[in-house]
């Protein structure tokens, strides 16, 4: 029977695939005690050694169709399966013990992984108390008798179903078969459905109960357009859908003609789509969808992705492919966010109760200038080779601006004394997302180059609720008067003082925001590289003399987040 | 040799006594495998029975100094060492294992902890895991031969010196012979600065390394008006804070003449100076101190203190004697104020990776509505024996106002249908902490009574930093013109709708602030009991007149906090 489940639309597009349940099984187990320790550790053997077969296939496959790197993993599952200082000590449990295999298992991984991670220090034995905790639940749910998700095996289309979607579950799975996701939890800009909208792949999230809803190979259209899941969908249905996805389609190819095209209003104003990157490889997306700039080079990445802090030349390398990819068009670099939800192996952060509030991005640069003045002399070198823009991070106070100014200004004196290339228009700008700053842009503007709007953050501290929290969800409200207010502000203090004004948060891509911002005069729009055509069509519609009216009565007359989508609403349908 | 260490003044005054180090001793050990059980158990019972004279010695000295309730602890102690299934344990696993005391009660007392801990439901079982813990502690100590701290225990003046103090460290404090606490975190709005404050004892925060300076026993004059202890001081030093310490007590003499007087400036404007509560027992200092009236009286400690929701009755209760105890002054009470830093065992929170930005407050008593609507029935009963006021806490969007205010109007309606006698004369207002409302507090001002300024929460979230977090404490700025502006605008908003505005944080209280409070008009200022008199003397010395262009020019040429804290002190040095 048809069953049609609602959720958050995450990622555009339309899809129909076999349910693919990426969700954990049950190993929750008794202890028992054995009599014959011989029959329990040959049921350890058999599962240790489906695990390896398992294992060797996962690696093969992976390695084909999603390379080297990501099957290094489970080269490391298979090496702890043939360690016997650890299977050996399981068996060595169930005899001295005469308990049952599971209880072993447990209490000699647990050993372990207590031992990897008391080296705190040491990042690599991090790592391998993950492998340890990986690899035990796959010995364990043979044991059990349990069949363990494995995503890496995938050899078809399908439609991920999972309760939430961490990074890691993304790296392992095969973009060739994988069409969809749709989760249990999650928000729009949850790391999911960011993920979802740049691999392009449609996406539902916070659907609360799809994981209990879906069965394991069940027919699904995915609604990425409207946020929903249909499962066991009719055929009236299927038809309903390929027409949506072809219209949708045909939408893409409306917008694709844009792709060279400059992005101007129906009333003839310039604007500039950028795009939003996180690494050097994300440069082909912007280019192939005619973005103007890069407004946001999150350059965390590159500390997140390696094993100790990335050398100086290591960074330069980074920063100067993507400066010459984007061949004189402008790339705002911002500088570590680290903290928050971002940590580092080998930086280790204290323990915070609220680490949204915490010591994060420009709070630790400050304190912790080497790594600071490494990233910047990287950027400074980086900026003889295209249009270098700098920002920082979490500015909340004047005097931390001053503060990493002055910073970058000797980095920069010393390297043209020492005769190194480095431009002299690299512009020094911040992020706007601390409330504080942004009340204070009149201040603020006197002394940066340009702002860039973080919109996330800026509506998270603004309506002090974690956007991660679905207790709190719905107080992520970026049409609120009181979010719009301090956009206004930000945008119209930047002109005063003769700066440009951005945003690089979620918002900057929406499309009932896209005409307040425009009516607001905001001067830089950056967003996923794959939503660059779409607003780019949208604001070719769109007229800025009527825009400014509708977005001063936002902010004046408005009350609601509510108010204000229809205020937009009711304009766009007239 | 004198040594003077400096740290935050976290609570006036000056005292001089003995150092007593309220410091956890390093508890660790190895593990160690023994071939005389039964030598090692008699060890065991040794640490045991020394445990428990101690016990009863504490608890006789805690009853008498502390009374009963803070004694009933200790009992419980006891009643664990004598319980046989505990300590039976340990001596089976002495023998079964062939493990050292200290392992087989590390052992023991972990397995009994976890059991207990996993019943989350279950409150009382919940306060047996912390007990265990405690009297593991205790005979650890023996066992090792080191020695535990015994608050309960001093009989004669000392200074406590600590890394940090909970509230339950307090409650176990003899308030006849601690003249004062000197901490190495913390700052002026930790819970051990404003449980000094309320106590009237001197108290010096965040020093970082007093516990390391301090010796058990060593004389130290603690500076709690300049914010440094000095150890050792010599006749000289002694002399000189003799001297400052008499002039302290000569200015509070002064202060007290004000007791009986209106609050009214040098030109002749009145203003209520208003006290903060917790419980009723609270009400005598409000009176002894003067204040006009309770301007924030936080109820949840009447559910924190409670083994369950509090009833109807036992609220009504608590409220009128509150309301009728102040005896026609305005009672403002601000409704549950739960989750983020306070929890209640019996009602479980989702677990938040950043509670301050989640589930509570207002968000939750408009999600679980019984407690919610509970709580208002006892208010309004309340409300025919005095002049009582409701506000809401942690309001962000107008839509949570009215949603609230709505449960109000229909409990009211029920109430007076039923013939329950309820005031007509309730105003409904909300506390101004979430940065949004007080950015649109122009569209609140038309639907509430009125704002009470909350400048803890409101710097906390504005400024993006958690108050509690000593990392980023840099950015607890009152005076910095972001949170001036916002001030400034609540108060403006409220008069042009003919509301009132006050003010029931920390600031409300400070010498730099009173200035600009003064001269933004702010109408209302709430503070501990014991700032009441200081303050009303501050503002008879103030013409409001000089003030308002001050206010002025603090939030429109000042860029920092330290641009305003010298604006404010050149004006009252002039």
């Amino acid at each position: 029977m048809v069953k049609t489940i609602k959720g958050i639309a995450a990622s555009d597009g339309i899809a129909t695939a076999e349910a693919y349940l990426l969700v954990q099984p049950d190993l929750s187990f008794d202890k028992k005690s054995i009599s014959d320790a011989d029959a329990e550790i040959s049921r350890l053997q058999d599962a240790i050694s489906t695990s390896d077969d398992e294992l060797t296939k996962i690696r093969d496959t992976a390695k084909e169709s999603l390379g080297e790197e990501e099957a290094q993993v489970f080269d490391a599952h298979k090496m702890i399966l043939a360690d016997p200082e650890f299977t050996g000590a399981v068996e060595q449990q169930i005899k001295d013990q005469s308990v049952n295999a599971e209880q072993a298992l447990n209490d000699v991984s647990n050993n372990f992984i207590s031992i990897f991670e008391g080296m705190t220090d040491n990042a690599y034995m991090q790592e391998r108390a993950a492998d340890v905790r990986d690899v035990t639940k796959r010995v364990m749910a043979h044991l059990l008798g349990v069949a363990l998700p494995n995503p890496a095996l995938i050899d078809h289309e399908v439609i991920i179903v999972a309760h939430d979607l961490t990074p890691s579950d993304t790296a392992q799975l095969n973009k060739k078969y994988v069409k969809g996701f749709v989760t249990d939890i999650g928000g729009r800009t949850a790391h999911s459905a960011i993920m979802a909208r740049s691999l392009e792949l449609p996406a539902v999230v916070g659907t609360d109960t799809i994981t209990k809803d879906a069965k394991e190979g069940q027919t699904i259209i995915l609604d990425g357009l409207n946020g929903a899941a249909i499962l066991d969908p009719s055929d009236e249905d299927i038809k309903h859908y390929q027409k949506l996805a072809k219209d949708f389609a045909d939408q893409k190819a409306e917008w694709e003609k844009l792709k060279n095209e400059a992005t101007v209003t129906a009333d003839g104003k310039h604007f500039d789509i950028a795009a939003n990157i996180g690494t050097p490889d994300d440069l082909q997306g912007v280019i192939d969808n005619g973005a103007e700039g890069i407004g946001l080079y999150r350059t965390e990445f590159l500390y997140m992705q390696s094993e100790e802090l990335p050398s100086e030349d290591d960074q330069f390398e980074a920063y100067k492919k993507v400066v010459e990819g984007m061949n004189g068009k402008p790339v705002v670099v911002r500088t570590m966010d680290i903290g928050g939800d971002k940590h580092l192996p080998y930086l280790p952060l204290p323990d915070e109760m609220n680490p949204f509030l915490g010591y994060r991005a420009i709070r630790i640069s400050l304190d912790r200038q080497e790594i600071f003045r490494t990233q910047l002399r990287a950027l400074l070198r980086a900026s003889a080779f295209g249009k270098l823009r700098i920002m920082f991070p979490m500015i909340g106070t004047v005097q931390e601006f001053r503060d990493a100014k002055k910073v970058f200004e000797e980095e920069k004196a010393k390297l043209v004394e020492k005769g190194v290339k480095v431009s002299d228009e690299i512009q020094l700008g911040m992020m706007m997302e601390v409330p504080a700053a942004a009340i204070l842009a009149d201040q603020f503007a006197k002394e940066v180059d340009f702002f860039s709007i973080g919109t996330n953050d800026l509506i998270q501290y603004t309506m002090a609720a974690d956007r991660g929290n679905e207790h709190v969800s719905y107080l992520y409200q970026p049409y609120n008067p009181s979010i719009l207010r301090l956009v206004k502000h930000v945008i119209e203090s930047a002109h005063k003082e003769g700066k440009w004004a951005g945003m690089c948060g979620e918002a900057a891509g929406d499309n009932i925001m896209v005409p307040l911002l425009l009516g607001m005069g905001l001067d830089e729009y950056s967003m996923s590289a794959t939503s660059v055509l779409r607003v780019r069509s949208l604001m070719k519609k769109l007229s800025t003399a009527d825009l400014k009216e509708l977005a001063e009565r936002a902010v004046t007359e408005s009350v609601t987040n509510e108010d204000n989508k229809k205020l937009v609403e009711s304009y766009i349908n007239k």
